[in-house]
């Protein structure tokens, strides 16, 4: 069995590895003992993650002789809040977790998001480990050190950056996904293409059927590949001051797009409808190749993913939400745009910028024309 | 008016000033233009040091051209909660501060812990400023980065590592204090002599009555030594897996005498208390010389801090915190020893310990002789 290491650097030179490959997990009590070494572990993952794969990890640690516990809360995004995560502090807390424990977050992104909040803040700090069971953590969220619950003012408001000692996507987890859930995993793989890599986001584009089926080698080999993505630009800037800024590419429309539908849009999909839709704005500022956004869309298409925005959804919300996105400036909202596939545009005259304001005007078409069925 | 600069040093290499003196606060404009350049700044206090206070700082930046706004909560230790950071965190969010805002943390060190845990955490953390106006948080609480609240568990276990941008400590806003609570600054103040330096300690004996008076030219001088001390210690180890631990002298102890009487002990009288009595523990075990813990007592005594337990505090309870700190091992407990005045024991046989442990036996014979009234 081939285990894939992809090795991230964070702000303070210190590496961390993801190890990407079917069976990873048995990786576990090694990595631990190598790489942390603490007296307790807390494994924190939904009800639903921890029945299916929490006692093969638990038991893992146990027998390589390490104490290790459950902590548990119930699954849905509605969870990653403040509430949640003081009741799990306060779980470890009376288990007797001390400084010298570790938090072991075993699941998909709220898991992740979570859990290492927990670890973040728990006696100002101790370790985590990301154990990802989606495929959007496994391609995305579990790597870059990013942490956080939402509040009611919006998402991720509230969090911290705090690096995993290491990160242990082990694809076997991900193959009794339901196809619906693996699509949304996808979304990130054909961003990490888009702006990166023309070639990866052919490969994904090729074995479409095969990392929708749950093919475990195309998918250890996406996994990886986005690792590696996410990785080289998590690397060069650690906390979003710079290029890492690169990676919202599709996320400024994602997020305008799940504000206004109520968050009753899966955050993939969001992305997808994003994606395209952020292409042929730069297409409209004459930034972007001409075809770039039919070529993002025709992938998208192929994987089940949806690629305008829906009916019912509000153009006139959508742009209120995007005057007031956190990168607007001065009332014009801001794009990650791309000069073609694998290119991000990296602004003219000398200065480097990632985010690039777009007229409100050509925002309210792209939409409007977007909506517009496809023909 | 002579202002000090002491310097430091943090885990990720960037240093950061601590500007000392009276009337340091005018420097306020020009620190934030060069070493923060926000968008917005959020000024976070409790509401008697903002109305004693506030408005000098706030006047400050305005005149500047700056945009700042006052964030309030009540006194008291009480209050630095989870409650309280998450209703501030809102209160910041409602306002519209973005990634682009920074926290000016005006305050004791209640202040310093829940405004910057308010900075770490929010949107993953934004920039903070402490303006420390209580002598033990000019001298101790507001260098380090240590951030965070307390919890029904205890205190300070929930928090974050967040430096500052810089410390601004105008010993001018230290005038008014009570003298009660300034002699609750000097207990740091000793510990800092203590451990570290002994011509420190023999100055601040001298220098008690006028420390105590609220003398401006003593007070900014042993603010900016013990803030020398402190940067010292914390630059060679930011996150206390080593040195730092030095820190902790009398602290283990301290802890437990706050929480034996209920936390009806002001901090710095326990750490008095704790000082003496695990100097007295030191020389029980023939580690500190002798006449270490009296010389203390005697420092201590003139700036009229307890040096002995409350007899109502029963030694088996504190006894019984101390098997659980977080610092023992084995159902022994640890504390830092001293060799001698301004030496730190750091073990013996060649690898370095701070943190020593010492037979429960000793610890209640220390307590016992220490409970009795002194002769």
């Amino acid at each position: 069995v081939l285990i894939r290491e992809v090795l991230v650097r964070t702000a303070d030179g210190a590496d961390y590895p993801v190890r990407v490959g079917p069976g990873a997990l048995a990786e576990l009590p090694l990595l631990l003992e190598e790489r942390v070494g603490a007296h307790r572990y807390a494994l924190i993952g939904d009800r639903r993650v921890v029945d299916h794969h929490g006692e093969a990890a638990l038991a893992l640690v146990r027998d390589a002789g390490m104490p290790v516990d459950a902590f548990t809360f119930p699954p849905g995004e509605a969870r990653k809040n403040r509430e949640e995560w003081a009741r799990l502090t306060d779980a470890l807390l009376a288990a007797g977790i001390g400084r010298d424990g570790c938090v072991l977050a075993l699941g998909g992104g709220v898991t992740g998001d979570l859990a290492g909040f927990v670890a973040a803040t728990y006696m100002r700090g101790i370790p985590a480990v990301q154990i990802p069971t989606s495929l959007v953590a496994m391609m995305d969220a579990s790597v870059g050190g990013k942490t956080g619950v939402d509040v009611p003012r919006g998402k991720n408001l509230v969090g911290a950056f705090h690096p995993p000692r290491f990160v242990l996507a082990d694809t076997r987890l991900a193959r009794t996904l339901p196809v619906a859930e693996r699509r949304q995993g996808l979304a990130e793989a054909v961003k990490h293409g888009a702006i990166l890599d023309p070639d990866y986001l052919a490969r994904i584009h090729g074995a479409g059927p095969a990392l929708l089926a749950g093919d475990e080698e195309a998918t250890a080999e996406a996994v990886a590949r986005s690792v590696e993505i996410k990785a080289e630009v998590v690397g060069r800037d650690e906390r979003e001051g710079g290029m890492r800024q690169v990676l919202n590419f599709g996320h400024t429309l994602a997020h305008a797009l799940e504000a206004a539908s109520g968050y009753g849009l899966a955050h993939g999909s969001a992305v997808a409808v994003g994606m395209v839709l952020e292409a042929r704005l730069g297409e409209a500022v004459e930034v972007t190749d001409p075809g770039t956004a039919d070529r993002i869309e025709e992938v998208l298409s192929s994987l089940g993913l949806p690629t305008r925005p829906d009916p019912g959804v509000d153009p006139e919300r959508v742009v209120e939400l995007l005057v007031h996105d956190k990168k607007a400036r001065g009332g014009e909202p801001r794009f990650v745009l791309l000069d073609g596939i694998g290119r991000v545009h990296a602004g003219t005259g000398g200065t480097i910028r990632w985010a690039h304001p777009v007229p409100t005007g050509v925002v309210r078409e792209v939409l409007a024309a977007g909506a517009a069925p496809a023909i």
